[in-house]
């Protein structure tokens, strides 16, 4: 393959905003996967895998925030012979695959359909520090029902899922708002469906959790100074007019019935805002039959992440314990999954109405909260490994491996050059390996092994003192037969040290 | 999300090539894979997962067969302010990815870096039947010895590999070539390094699999009628000056020894084939003691496939039992898995040469393998479907799904219209469901539910005769209390009818 000519080497980096990922990093995510998955799978929903490429027709522009087509996402025409090939594009969530999958295979299709998706999604967005523009998505959805039960399932789902993963309850909390309510608080302020006041009223609402209650106040009426200093433009409301979002957003009470009775006086006569407190009202008593109290899921109007994208019930999950950022100072871990109805996907395709409530969860988020409260294991276990002293002995040192791997036990011989034996130690201990097995002539004379206890040996020559090392060696010779019925013995110590 | 203006819908296709993978089709794929992870990380491989996307320039041109540049890759330019943005490609396979990786990383990676990776390729082909332009790989890959001991031990882990994933032994067979020998062969028939004839005579080796050992005379020769009636020319080598390369495919004998012999004379004193060929007796070595015999692996220089593409051994997997397609012919199911050693990959990227070796194993042919043996499941199991009776009791039926689901039961409430209690059966067929279960209001009252075994139902409408109707009914009638129960004894005796 060497070239003739001399070119610039190329240079071995990641494209900007994309990562690799190593070992456990790639094991634990998989195993979460299969873990979701199999909850998902137990509710009934069923495993769809669709292509990364869609065409750009079909992926339409429903990513959210976005205005102008194809941004956001990456992007190519295909070539054809005549120059216009079609746009095709990577997924930039599984959902838009969805509404597509649906129109296309509705005849073979049970209804209402129940899919689970896993894998990754591509964003051509700025990356910024933890932000890449590939990452995870793992979806659920009921596709092609109206019904309430659908939305409480999915909400009830996503707590099981988060405790089956390993968040214990009271370190989450699933939120439901709705929709439909805000549409009745819009249409109590006599804003209606064309007001171009409604779109400016969203994207302050959208606000809440930044500004707060008298930021929202400030920016629905004249504006704001912002923390630098530069002024906001209001809305231009005036006061009584805002007071009805203002309700809705702080109408969460100590009690659902106090939350409905808040939530009832900010909707007034509002058809569809009583609909959506309807809706509320159904999915409440669906949870608290089921005994999902409001240490799991909580009515919550104040959450208004996607309020502007789903047209009915809405949630999000959020953990609920306190990390420290890179500075050392508190934060909260926020949001890793969210979800709600949305009635338009599957009409744009075939022009019927085809209503439907989802869940995503953000995988990558959620692994990194694990790791960072310390529930998934940071140090990895390498394999066994069996150094060469003789390499034309490779052979007895391929037995020695298949022996431990037939016994379970993750083994390899050195594989690299065994001229040097202390890189051969080296290697051990950047794989992380518990347990190096030695076999030099002179063992192989007297028909004895040597096994070296990698973790021991390394904690006592950190911190042992010569009588605690005197007691336990982290070496040992043992009969080639006891190979390994010792390694496994020594493997077993070092779990329960692990553990103890 | 409505527009006020009108514009064509989209159409819902996927794009030419591509496809969507539904239910079992998934799982079964993805129980497929962590069997493989399992076997590699127990060799004492480790994960790797590089993002989708990479840098033309790194990705460069190592497709096989392709001359020109982007060609076969799915790529594009990224949008910059000066309308120069970086060329940006879909990976094609998971070994050039691993280059810019170790290249990347060679200085935080143990050497050697044993990595497995697994996940979809792309690649920008004219699709054909049960030919897309995603699908999935499955690697494994020692990189930076050059050690036999890693070819050999691949060889062994693509067999155990096969057999743990359903494949029996006798049913594969792992053949092992090199390319050096083949280089010693050109050396001994004159043509050097340079000789442009060199890759005349690689590109008629490749068609030995096809036109056999007289078309391949033929072809080095004068040239070829082929089946179409079509003239081929030839490279235009004299006839003694063929007859090493055809030595060299025909090298194979009944015993190792015998095959050793043969190729000795073929590559008569070429120093390159020599150590070919020494290669190839450390390998069978190896195999032989560590048990593996000539049922599972075996040393064969007619095999042809990627003798370009790699620089040392070259070993590919085939299955050897008969399938028949779709117009009823028998014909062998071929090759699933290939591999090999290639030394130039990283080089461009360091300059420096790094030795590595590697498997890929191609898991939606096996899939489609064992799908066609019956060695997978066809008929897939759906949950039990919980119906519903009366719209407003719905946490009635919700607290039926979650005791079933709590049981380790896969169950679900129907979520669709419950008007039309047909569509509710209907839905269960649809998803193969096992098990419906139903209460309606005089249930409700007597305390007792309807569990309903669908298989059993299916099995009598279709051929049973009224006495066996009589003596096995396919519906229940038992207290509340006892639907759990109930439910999971009905689901044994399924699976045992299936088994039987």
């Amino acid at each position: 393959m060497a070239k003739a000519k001399k070119q610039p080497r190329p240079k071995a980096i990641t494209p900007k905003g994309f990562r690799d990922y190593f070992g456990e990093e790639v094991t634990q995510r998989t195993h979460m996967l299969a873990t979701i998955a199999e909850v998902y799978h137990h509710y009934g929903f069923e495993a769809l895998e669709s292509s990364a490429v869609e065409t750009v027709e079909a992926l339409g522009k429903f990513l959210p925030d976005v205005d102008r087509p194809n941004e956001g996402v990456f992007a190519w025409q295909e070539a054809e012979d005549d120059g216009k090939g079609d746009w095709m594009a990577l997924r930039y969530d599984l959902t838009a695959p969805l509404a597509r999958v649906y129109a296309q295979h509705r005849n073979d299709l049970p209804s209402p359909y129940r899919r689970y998706a896993m894998g990754p999604v591509w964003r051509n967005e700025k990356p910024g520090p933890g932000r890449f523009r590939q990452f995870y998505q793992c979806d659920a959805d009921t596709v092609g029902t109206a019904s309430m039960a659908a939305d409480a399932e999915i909400c009830m789902m996503l707590s099981d899922t988060l405790e089956k993963v390993g968040i214990p309850r009271g370190d989450y909390l699933v939120r439901v708002n709705n929709r439909k309510v805000l549409n009745g608080v819009l249409e109590a302020m006599g804003l209606l469906e064309d007001d171009p006041k409604r779109d400016d009223v969203l994207r302050t609402i959208d606000k809440f959790d930044k500004v707060g209650e008298s930021g929202v106040r400030e920016l629905l009426g004249k504006g704001r100074l912002d923390a630098s200093g530069a002024y906001i433009d209001g809305v231009g409301l005036e006061d009584h007019q805002a007071e009805p979002v203002l309700a809705f957003l702080t109408s969460k009470g100590d009690t659902v019935t106090e939350t409905m009775t808040n939530l009832r006086a900010a909707v007034g006569d509002s058809k569809v805002g009583q609909e959506g407190i309807a809706e509320l009202e159904l999915m409440g008593s669906l949870f608290a039959a089921a005994g999902y109290g409001e240490d799991r899921i909580l009515i919550d109007p104040s959450i208004v992440r996607g309020l502007g994208y789903y047209t009915g019930p809405v949630f999000e999950a959020e953990l609920t314990f306190e990390i420290f950022d890179e500075k050392g100072r508190k934060r909260q871990f926020g949001s890793v999954a969210g979800g709600g109805r949305y009635d338009g996907l599957v009409k744009r395709f075939t022009g019927q109405e085809v209503p439907a409530v989802g869940l995503s969860i953000g995988v990558d988020r959620l692994l990194a909260a694990l790791r960072e409260k310390g529930r998934l294991a940071a140090t990895p276990t390498g394999p066994v490994v069996v150094t060469v002293m003789d390499r034309d002995r490779m052979a007895d040192y391929q037995a020695m491996v298949a022996e431990l791997r037939q016994a379970g036990i993750r083994a390899e011989v050195y594989l690299g050059n065994p001229k040097n034996f202390g890189n051969q130690l080296k290697y051990a201990d950047k794989r992380h390996s518990p347990i190096a097995v030695i076999e030099g002539g002179d063992e192989k004379d007297r028909g004895v092994v040597q096994i070296k206890d990698l973790i021991l040996g390394a904690k006592i020559a950190e911190s042992a003192t010569l009588e605690e090392w005197k007691e336990r060696p982290s070496q040992f010779e043992v009969p080639r037969t006891e190979l390994v019925a010792k390694v496994r013995e020594i493997l077993v110590s070092q779990s329960s040290d692990r553990e103890g």
